[in-house]
């Protein structure tokens, strides 16, 4: 039976406040008649009037995504996704919509579908509808509305997606299921998430991988940006919006010193906290005693520390036996990968008193009165208790579009049916777009010096196995028999300097 | 005409996520008939019913404040508050729950309104009336609910108080306009807020305060925690739940490098923000160069920076001068005093459109489509957009709680009818109780170096004149006529830890 | 009998390195006939051959006072000193010559000598014979010939000081012996010293002080520069330079967390230490709990710390039992006060044995073989194995500067027989004159602003009270009947900016 | 022509000030007759009666090196290096003294030459001749000398090397010119430095490298701690030690983000210094915005600076342009990679003058008067100007024993003729042997989490293609043909802590 994503509860939570209530409207959209202002009924949503108020989140988000704003801005003359038929299924999102209309604004024809039955914010899918975009997708999707949406976005007469941009694996899961011969078409695949990259590589080793796959979830600029300087602060935004503790003189362990754990660190050695460090690696271990953190096992300190987290990619770091020994209103949270860090299933017992004190946070209570402060009951707290900036969805957003614009333009031959990983000098140029956010101000080699360093003036400038790995759980996936086989160029795009 | 603090907008926003819902309950609660599980019905609250949902918060706030837990326990043999019939007007929260039952417990009677028509929780209210405190306040009142609450707090037939505890001088300035005989039997007021001990200060020179009164704003540790330590946290916090932003490599200006200003450089510092730093005072400004800012006018980095902080206590510091050169984005907020640093009322003219694009936060539009983000409409960041801490709200509570004691046991003639700062020995007091947190370890003179100091061994180890200034704002009302006058001993507070 | 100062061993290290070799003279300089290019002979150094090389250093040296190379431009119109005649006893050193030579510029004429047997460089006291100072000091004096250089400066035929430069008290001490009339003429002393300070309060005490004195030891810029700034980077070169140890991951106690030990522990902090931290002032301690340091007492880590430093201006801090008690190789240090806060005498005894390794460096052994590195003997590390920055300097010589200005030029009664510190104002403004070298831009009040404020457009910005305290040691010499009686006004000095 | 590294100027100063003086003595070591106590005269060092004092430098060396003080217990039982004899070419300093007995102890013969005319410790040479090591080398030699010594180290009667560590290739160089029938039976060579590293890679391509080699440059743990830990101490170190600088408030723009360059800027950012950069690729452009640094090409901030650091591994990046352009007392040094990285050769002009004003420190004069100051003539400052902590040399001295070790007991086959890097596991292990220096304690994993993570108990955990890579510079030289071909098994070395 296929694992789906579709009930992850990973996926990531976003501000609605500002947006508009449309909870006393129990009709199902599938039920719905809707027609956009230009007559248009090709989508599904949750109420095409809403379309106005997602347009403002869209356009809040047009000014901190400025490298796909540059991406239109270049593909005015040439449109070098002309003749694409995209087929998407992401979160949908402010941030996606300005990527599905810069697809749009490149040559491309898009049809999306959501990722996640819970992440859609429907007036960003409402606006995306009015705009001529197929969207079918709306906020609390039933399973059967799920794959339902899938189909309407694949099974169109008359019109075939050439493209496919998942996030997640069931898009693609899906036209293997019910549409294999779809495939004959389509000219690659490009996925975003840990999942379904894995299942790529699954597909891959197993030989039934039949078109070229790109993944971008390993580039170094998203590794970086998602791990280091994310991390760093979605651990204090989380802590805070579910606790509001205060961060100075508190004694906190974190479970892992990989890029997750440096910026964890990092934060709240800034803010104040006493921080130890757990690690099985000594050569992060050597790091993080040179970064100032003691090092010491979980055990040696599980009784003194206010704040317990976990930052490892691996499972059962914290146990029940953790948890036994933790003292009163310790809180407990996981910074690193699916729900298995810490040993919450474990804390199912009769003797134990679970209650619900906020959205995300659950005190257990035990027999003698002591409580502990388990957050998103152990899932990703970055991703449940904080938002992710538009900042760092923008790095990705431009690497999707880029590797669709690779695979979509490759000479024939360049790629085999496999799993790739973005070259050096891609990661570089997205990089580079996004510069101008800062006023940051590259330098540029002389031809004197180029030559010296035996480098291209225009990179890539570091060698394609440099990576920023991230927790054992991503290596294990990045096998020796699965070693990035790069052959890109980026003629097509000359670097943003030149 | 008097000013009152009802009507300011600065109260502080709690988390309301958890709580239960009554916004269906339209019936006033002066016209409800409610009587607690004893049988008492000398209270008006919300619906006393959710006094269950209110104990359960006071539990969770009673973890994090210590010291009010200590004191209890201290005073399970003596009861330094017996005989004392406190009337206190401060917001109905978690955390003055429990300075009210440390007070009940160690002897004395309360009554309670209001300080603010908006921040009670009712829940809390409910819990305290529950356990048998008169309690007058719920979430909304009008303004005529606010002094009737405050009146039903003194006007009691066969119950007079003898201290008054006030959050914001509108109890006291009650008291002085309706019942000014009452102040024959009270032994003295203990004041919070800024604006209350500005309102002192000017009874005081007119000659007309007729007991004495203690300033608990200025205190050292209350300073140094709500301006350095606090800030640090909340201008993260406040700025990541308003805008969801991303700090690192943000441009950002400081106006001011007071304890406020160097706490939130430090910590947009840490998160990676490129800082800049204003001042007027050349010491401060001096500071500021060698804690790796650069200094400038407002002027010379206003069209770069992202952000705009302002933390001067000053009036006008941003100017509408300076919001028009402001780049497209760019972040305006206040975490300094009032509201006047930024000068909103010049942004509400006709060409430019505001737009409340979630609460808290407005898109000021110029009409060339520039937007600026202006916080809070420019009322103090740190307590409309983030929570105070509970630690910081405990050290306060405790300064409270022992003014109280300190007043109301205080021999006859030791204080005038002035208004006077904590001694040291007090803030120290204060500050030790709060080190079990951290389980800090405070080190002991031996005799030979006490003597050697000059200092008794159990403090206090500065002198009274030593203290932290916060803005000129408020150096300008402790100037050199109302320079502390302090002659308390706390004879009978041992020392913690002897 | 009297305590000089001339055989302390704290004096400055200053860089020898590039200087000229003349350890191959054995001449006293007392029996040396030398001219300088003038054909004067009117003082008393090495040899008046060196004085290019000393030159050299002083145009070094000046690049980096920019206050006073101001002051000096400042000055040429108006000679705020002509008439004066001062007589000065400091340190020899590049940076005192830049102030001689600026007091000069203003009008001054001076005779100076060393307060130090060792601390002449010969060749900057070479430089300043050959422009014509009457200088008389050399490196190695011996205590009579200490005595009789003071002399030579006080007992001129045909010249009387007006006004007294003293560093440690020994020239004011010889005059009050010696010359007890001379002090009719004398308008006044500036005292720089901590020793010589507290004899001037002794005197006071004693009503036998006969002028008026500026303590300029207790002004707030030099003491914030002298303990925070300066440790901060001065605990990290002393231990470098004289045991080449890396910080990242040792493990480092820091008695006491006044502004020097805020100093020493935020370097070592940055630089990857884990730092602990102990204090005997709850409210120094919080802060330190809140700074993300362990409070703890010394006992608790003795055993496993690589570094101690002590900070407290206390003595006895680290007793024999301490020493006992530390690992292999323990490093202890002292950065605080005096020598005393290490109890080095207890290690004088015979199971012990003493080795010097390096220029301050001696390794203590145990029977057992176990060592610990001790550095200057306990005295202060920063003054004896590190150089203290011009910049700093700058600070104290502007300082010292100001106050024989306005001392000089106070209208008759200003200034009582008493000790006084220096007004705010003087202070902002000493500050102000350093902040060009930083390109750092001070923001004027407006004058709606100033009104607001309740303060002058020109400062001073602070209260008079407003001071950065040092450690008990210097607060018990500022006893409440020793608070600053301030009446200067520095009316001939205009604000720099204005 | 072959390049020799006898007269590169970039060997590393060592302390020097503890050391007998010998410089009175004039006679060449080679014309001297000298025995050690037990009689051997198989040595050429300047005085073996300097012994003693090498010996006690031996000794502090020791307890900084655990980890080879731990391969010394490990191997009592069995000699990894029975039967080894093994010729060296290293500096000879304590630490190198402390690997050449620990690979006695391990049973290995050596014969060691200086890599550099003027490194040689002449104590710590007599030491080890004291110690029966024949030792050929002393402080001084001419480039006759030099060759003169590396030849008694492998023209010895009846001894004939089977093993080689290099630092520089020179040894190598000089086997293969002179005998290269001796690599019959040389089973491998370790090599420490880039420049004989990339000797030995040129070898390699040329098809004459006729035996396996061993890069132990571009180990991870060595790389990290050189460029990262180490340089960020040494930066603050160096620009102490020659130029007494205070660092807050200073401007300073650093040339390159690789790790040295963040290193760099951390240290100074936590010093209070405006630190700038600039850089050449994205990706790191990116991150040190993020880390908050302003990006900005040279050009932009040249006037302003106070000062300027190269760390870019190319060459011209200071160019004398920029030179032109800095403000006067402007301090320009070098942190990089050789001694091009700043145009040094173009300041050597007639219109400017150089003065030496101290050691390593110049002064360039232009006519204007403006001096800018130069530090080691702009070759490494890490190097020339300070000291490498011996933390750092035991890293690198670890590594060359194991590597030594793993050449030596390799099974026939496991290593061809071309140049290795060390294996991941090997890395690993020496970080764990340093782990205790810290008290810190690594976590082990569980078998179910072994499992789970796929990967085995005892490492390595991470895959052999994660690397720290530094400058581009190194990279060149780990060109795609160059790749790690790494099959080492470390069998006889089990994990430290099972």
């Amino acid at each position: 039976i296929v694992e789906t994503s579709l009930f992850l509860t990973d996926y990531r939570l976003f501000p609605a406040a500002s947006y508009t209530d449309s909870s006393d409207d129990e009709t199902s959209p599938r039920d719905k008649q809707q027609k956009n202002s230009k007559g248009s009924s090709d989508f599904c949503v949750k109420n095409i009037k809403q379309a106005e108020f997602g347009r403002r989140e869209i356009e809040i988000a047009e000014q901190e995504m400025p490298a796909l704003m540059a991406l239109r801005k270049r593909a005015q003359g040439e449109k070098p996704l002309a003749g694409a038929k995209i087929v998407g299924c992401t979160h949908i999102t402010a941030q996606t919509a300005v990527l599905m209309e810069t697809l749009g604004a490149l040559g491309a024809q898009c049809r999306w579908a959501a990722c996640n039955i819970y992440s859609t914010l429907n007036e960003v899918a409402a606006a995306l509808a009015e705009s001529g975009f197929p969207v079918f997708a709306w906020k609390g999707e039933s399973e059967d509305d799920f794959w339902w949406c899938i189909d309407r976005c694949v099974n169109v007469e008359g019109w075939q997606p050439n493209m496919i941009l998942d996030d997640g694996g069931d898009l693609t899961h899906w036209i293997y299921k019910k549409y294999p011969n779809m495939f004959k078409k389509i000219k690659g695949i490009v996925e975003e998430s840990v999942t379904g990259v894995h299942r790529l590589y699954q597909l891959s080793k197993a030989g039934k991988l039949c078109v070229p796959a790109m993944n971008v979830n390993d580039s170094v600029t998203k590794q970086k940006f998602d791990n280091l300087y994310c991390c760093r602060e979605s651990i204090l935004d989380g802590l805070k919006r579910t606790t509001d503790m205060m961060f100075g003189g508190k004694q906190v362990v974190v479970c892992g010193y990989g890029e997750v754990g440096k910026g964890c660190c990092a934060a709240l050695k800034a803010m104040g906290s006493v921080v130890y460090v757990t690690e099985i690696d000594p050569i992060c271990a050597l790091q993080a005693c040179m970064d100032g953190f003691r090092l010491v096992k979980l055990n040696e300190v599980i009784r003194q520390v206010d704040i317990v987290i976990t930052c490892t990619g691996n499972k059962n770091v914290v146990t029940r036996e953790h948890l036994d020994r933790m003292k009163n209103s310790c809180i407990v949270c996981n910074m690193g990968h699916s729900n298995t860090e810490i040993d919450v299933a474990s804390l199912r017992t009769p003797e134990l008193t679970w209650e619900r004190v906020r959205s995300q946070v659950d005190h257990v209570i035990w027999p003698d009165g002591k409580r502990i402060v388990l957050l998103a009951e152990g899932r990703l707290l970055n991703l449940s208790c904080s938002t992710v900036p538009t900042f760092v969805l923008s790095i990705t957003a431009t690497t999707q579009a880029l590797a669709l614009i690779e695979l979509y333009n490759a000479p024939e031959g360049r790629y085999k049916q496999d799993v790739y990983l973005l070259p050096k000098k891609m990661d570089e140029y997205v990089a580079s777009l996004h510069l101008p956010t800062f006023d940051a101000h590259l330098t540029e080699l002389t031809d004197e010096q180029a030559k010296y360093l035996g480098l291209n003036k225009n990179g890539p400038f570091k060698p394609n196995y440099y990576r920023c790995l991230g927790p054992p759980q991503n290596q294990r996936r990045l096998g020796s028999d699965e070693l990035p086989r790069v052959q890109l160029t980026l003629a097509s795009f000359p670097h943003p300097f030149t």
